[in-house]
């Protein structure tokens, strides 16, 4: 009998990766401890300001009992987001979205919904790297549908996703605009996938954050905009990289599907409810007048300019134009991008500064892919952006590895 | 093929059950609709006034950027966590405390790093009824440890436990003070669980959100008092109920198990972070002054002693003396309590008044048990608490069922 022996953890809890891009944080702090200023390319942390109304929110805050809330999220806020929907001519009632604990909880609900465990699902690859996490927990098997750099992360062929199909796989999930790639699928593509996901008994999982963020005036074509999928698609969404307010975890899932609104609002009744002044700031957020995101928008679509003219002129990267969200993926001409990584923060300087790139090989799920190829998020102002781009071609020149 | 058939939930999906506590709200809304004033003794939603300093911490909060904190958790909030074991005689360092987004999401970590699908956790019974949403969440199965109302739910004996250990028994999952009971467990009581742990390699998780809620100047034995037991000891908690800020969604788990620490901020990587503000406010709530706990328990008591001892005045009521937390569970001399508690909604009314109760069948995982208690919670003023029981009373002399 074991008396104080260490007491073994799950092998799902064992499992669970680390965030790859986290991973990389002690060695730029140690840069920042040797007085190296760094410029951080790896984080999706956006520098614009929230909106205005969204902070005064939390300041007009003035209940004496802070309650809980309604488990499907508060009325105001559930409202906010189908008048939201109105602007893309979806038409959604209230009952229609379940508000959630960050886009976070969206996926968790939707995955404890649909799938068992052992259950498989389909994601293209690259792909956001907590997907894995979240399928970790809810003990599900991350099917990897590749993609390529070379054709900037289109949709991979309806046969790719065929081969890969078994009695257990039970929807795709993808995040459209895409990160880590920026890639956004054409109404052809979305099509394909629905056609898929008929043909197949699939359910679309439509991670749709990034939404506002589409550039060249591109038409963007939500999974609610498709016909004849009404009870196959769910958008998974959060006000966290829309109004630049990641700190408040206020998130929904979007559908017509009832069933699954159900079972969405039971998983939500046994964690009670979402933060309650988030949502009432996410409210605020919503309501803001609609040039906050145009002017976002427009900020972002110039960083980006910026960063592809910028990426496209270093010797051997190969990358593309990307279309949306604040990412991009590039190819560098080095073997292991993650230890060049690491050398710029540990070895590279330029007057002092250095910069920080995320390895995307955690954002692939295939062992191999990836290896030679960086995220890179632009949530730096231009001249900045201009700079971190000099410093990691200056690094590429002088890399030894 | 299927072109456009109705997709289907996963089981989990349909497994996970509603909330039997919201259950009645529609027959309580009607009610109100007709006029009738219902008082609420169902739900654990307390009157008292959350802590100014905590709504002014909302008030002040005035960033430019509402920026991601660190997954673990606020420097702020983790150290007041600290802080506050300090005065338990607790020594936690803040890297022993995890930050979630409320106790809900304590529970969900530490069922995934403990667990795997189609494991076991022993719970007495009855217990808090979303524990049951959270085990079908992460796919493990609830094994109810029966106890009994007519000893006060006291720790069920040692070889109850024994007889019900499989080797797929990983954990006893217990709150403590008790929701819905109102036990509290002995110094003897919980180190016999501490034996029972150590004997068959179990951890013990204990949910301890009603701590501060211990009457009678009794003695309160947290998991992390028991020596011998710091690799399998895990508290798990929340400021809802301590703070009065059930809206606030921040809870913490505490345990000086390192690995499951490491495994539950790999688990918080995937979801980014807490709530940040909601974290700020909590910081400034756990800063508040002792007087503020010291007046809550007091207040508390005062309505203890006026429900028991109106409850125990009602013929054919069973019931006792709870020590803790704000709930209590009666047995009631009805064969369906849940039939009365609809009956009093609809039919019952004392000059245009009648109560609301919880019905206990939904605290029980054991079919059948339960079917004659109720869970009374006593987050109404004296008066209205007075009040309420003495309707409850009346609708018992008068109920035809």
């Amino acid at each position: 009998m074991p008396t104080n022996t260490k007491p073994r953890l799950s092998a799902r809890g064992r499992a669970v990766p680390a965030s790859p891009i986290r991973r990389l944080v002690p060695y730029a702090d140690a840069a920042k401890a040797d007085g190296v200023a760094i410029l951080h390319l790896n984080i999706g942390q956006p520098d614009i300001p929230t909106p205005r109304a969204m902070i005064e929110a939390y300041r007009s805050y003035d209940e004496k009992v802070l309650a809980y809330g309604h488990s499907a999220g508060l009325p105001i806020f559930r409202r906010a987001v189908a008048d939201y929907w109105k602007r893309w001519n979806v038409d959604l009632a209230p009952e229609q979205v379940i508000t959630t604990t960050g886009g976070s909880e969206a996926i968790l609900f939707t995955l404890y919904a649909l799938t068992d465990p052992g259950d498989e699902i389909l994601v293209p690859e690259p792909f956001y790297t907590n997907y894995l996490g979240f399928a970790t927990a809810a003990a599900v098997t991350v099917v990897p549908v590749p993609a390529r750099v070379d054709d900037g992360f289109r949709l991979p062929p309806t046969a790719v996703f065929e081969a890969l199909i078994t009695p257990r796989t039970r929807a795709i999930l993808f995040s459209n605009p895409g990160n880590p790639t920026g890639v956004v699928y054409t109404r052809a593509e979305m099509e394909r996938l629905a056609e898929l996901a008929r043909a197949r008994d699939l359910f679309l999982l439509a991670d749709e954050v990034y939404r506002e963020f589409v550039y060249d005036g591109a038409e963007y074509t939500s999974v609610l905009h498709l016909p004849g999928l009404e009870e196959r698609a769910v958008v998974l969404d959060s006000i966290s990289k829309r109004y630049s307010a990641c700190g408040a975890r206020v998130g929904n899932i979007a559908t017509r599907n009832e069933d699954l609104l159900e079972a969405a609002l039971r998983f939500g009744q046994a964690r009670l409810c979402p933060p309650t002044v988030d949502q009432l700031a996410g409210a605020a957020a919503y309501a803001s007048p609609a040039s906050y995101l145009e002017d976002v928008r427009v900020e972002y679509q110039q960083r980006r300019d910026i960063l592809f003219a910028a990426l496209k002129a270093i010797p051997g990267v190969t990358t593309f134009r990307p279309a949306g969200a604040f990412y991009t993926v590039a190819r560098l001409p080095v073997a292991d991008a993650e230890r060049f990584a690491i050398w710029l923060l540990t070895d590279f300087r330029v007057d002092g500064r250095s910069v920080m790139v995320a390895p995307a090989s955690g954002f692939y799920a295939t062992p191999g892919r990836g290896l030679d190829e960086v995220r890179i998020a632009y949530v730096l102002k231009g001249e900045d952006l201009k700079e971190a781009v000099a410093i990691l071609a200056a690094g590429l020149a002088a890399y030894p590895g």
